[in-house]
């Protein structure tokens, strides 16, 4: 397998003509309630409303747009807690491509049914117990087929880092940029077109208090890997940020701060009632930051990335009511 | 008090010179398993996103806009149940002027709460018992203020008639244009605009089956009134079409078809699960038509009209739990 280089904003300007036609532009929306909240301006870039409901689209479309005939014919294999099964599976679908996605068995239902719509293959493993990078790669090995992992692949990252691009595109100048985080692929993504198109821009990351594992690997300077968190933030529950992601986050992100699984209840519920958007608690979290105040951006123009909407009904009904 | 001239699309224009940079331009939203559902082309314009919530902020700010010294000394008065209350509420704020809502006592907690907050006094009725024009009129009488009707008047139905025109401009010539009716505001302003703008487009109107008293007044060439239906769909809960709504109509308007509340409760889930959005069940009324097949569509490019999503969130919940 060789070696990529690490993504540049030419890689996302390259992603974005790929993903011309094929990826929603997703709406920025405003909400003075919100900017009232936050005491700032607000822009929440929309991906919830994106192709499968999360931004995820982007990257895996970008990847498997880059595959050559060998790799087409063999098809693609990734592991996922969910969002981006769902995009590998639609876009291997779109390029008339096999996809096999390495899940965990506790992953929403709606996740699973979704991918196996799109017409990809589901395995599944004990995320608690088992390893799903070791999975995957002796899949890959065995099959033939081409390995896009979540987050940790340029083309992924590139892919990502569209949506920035769109928002501060369409918005103009930003002061500040909040992005969730799991693994770093919206987060790398996002600081590449972020950094190029906003010189200045303070760039903040935001993740699970239960999963603090960026901000523990920005504090020391090297990747630092914790156990599966248990938060209700699945697509942010990775145990380390990617070898590709880190060095981008390390140069471009400011910080990182956490919020709890209460407050992205809390955000949630806001989104629902006020700005009548269904948002996963994964997506919520950039949103929780500045709306509960855990970071400051009085008076500040912030772009606020809302990653994703897909949670099951019924689950969603039980945090709407609180 | 002073007979105004009926409605024309000359009048949608002057509302939409008059809400520039106070209305939002709300985005038209497009999914492709809404198509295959429906086996045509949509174009969902989301008055959901509305201020406020629904696309009744446009007609209560062109109403109020309108008021001369003497009426915003005095303010304004209206009975509604719901989302016209909170419209005129947040109009009248915007123009520092009073504002008293009539309302139904079994009114959504959340429009009651959203209207209060917005500074309106709210004085309630019995829906089944007491009738409200009654009510309404007796106290702008009685204050002085100027009574601005939820549907049956020109600034308003000029207001609700500038979304459709938005969406026109935005997305092109249209075959088709569905949309909700109550008493006929929304559905009388975007005729004057589909009309005039995409000649030939055929409009329907869709209202719930357990009130088609607008159904009823096509046929029968005459406002049929009705005793208040009981159906989820509380924004459309309306017992009669307007005298200024209806001649506009039965001239431009080709049928009128009714979904279940059943279709509106699948219709609710299918926007949170797929699009996610929040729509309330009035704001459902247009897009069950095609979504169920109510309204056959195949192969055409239709506007559908999103009229808003203010709901309780225990009762959305509730729906979304089925």
């Amino acid at each position: 397998m060789s070696v990529l280089s690490a993504p540049t904003f030419d890689d996302v300007l390259d992603a974005a003509a790929r993903l011309d036609g094929a990826a929603h532009r997703t709406p920025v929306l405003t909400s003075r309630t919100a900017d009232a909240r936050a005491g700032a301006t607000l822009f929440f870039k929309c991906e919830n409303f994106q192709r499968m409901g999360a931004f995820k689209f982007r990257g895996a479309y970008n990847a498997i747009s880059h595959f050559d005939a060998e790799q087409r014919n063999a098809g693609v294999i990734t592991y996922s807690s969910g969002n981006h099964a769902q995009a590998i599976a639609l876009a291997a679908k779109l390029a008339g491509i096999r996809a096999t996605i390495v899940m965990p068995l506790d992953a929403p239902a709606a996740k699973r049914a979704a991918t196996e719509g799109y017409g990809g293959e589901v395995v599944t493993y004990d995320r608690y117990t088992e390893n799903r990078e070791e999975i995957g790669a002796r899949l890959a090995r065995e099959r033939g087929m081409t390995l896009i992992p979540p987050y940790d692949h340029p083309h992924v990252i590139a892919g990502q880092g569209t949506a920035v691009k769109e928002l501060i595109d369409e918005v103009g100048p930003l002061d500040v940029l909040v992005v969730c985080l799991g693994g770093g692929g919206l987060l790398a993504g996002s600081a590449l077109s972020a950094a190029a198109l906003a010189p200045g821009i303070r760039i903040v990351g935001v993740e699970p208090e239960a999963g603090n594992d960026g901000q523990q690997s920005l504090a020391r300077g090297e990747v630092v890997h914790i156990p599966a968190p248990r938060t209700i933030a699945d697509g942010a529950a990775s145990t380390h940020l990617g070898a590709y992601n880190f060095p981008i986050i390390r140069a471009l992100v400011e910080r990182i701060v956490t919020v709890s699984d209460a407050q992205l209840v809390d955000t949630m519920r806001f989104f629902a009632e006020r700005m009548k958007m269904v948002v996963e608690p994964t997506g919520c979290l950039a949103a929780a930051a500045v709306l509960e105040r855990v970071l400051p951006v009085e008076g500040k123009r912030v772009g606020v990335i809302i990653s994703g909407g897909n949670v099951d009904l019924v689950r969603y009904a039980a945090f709407l009511r609180g």
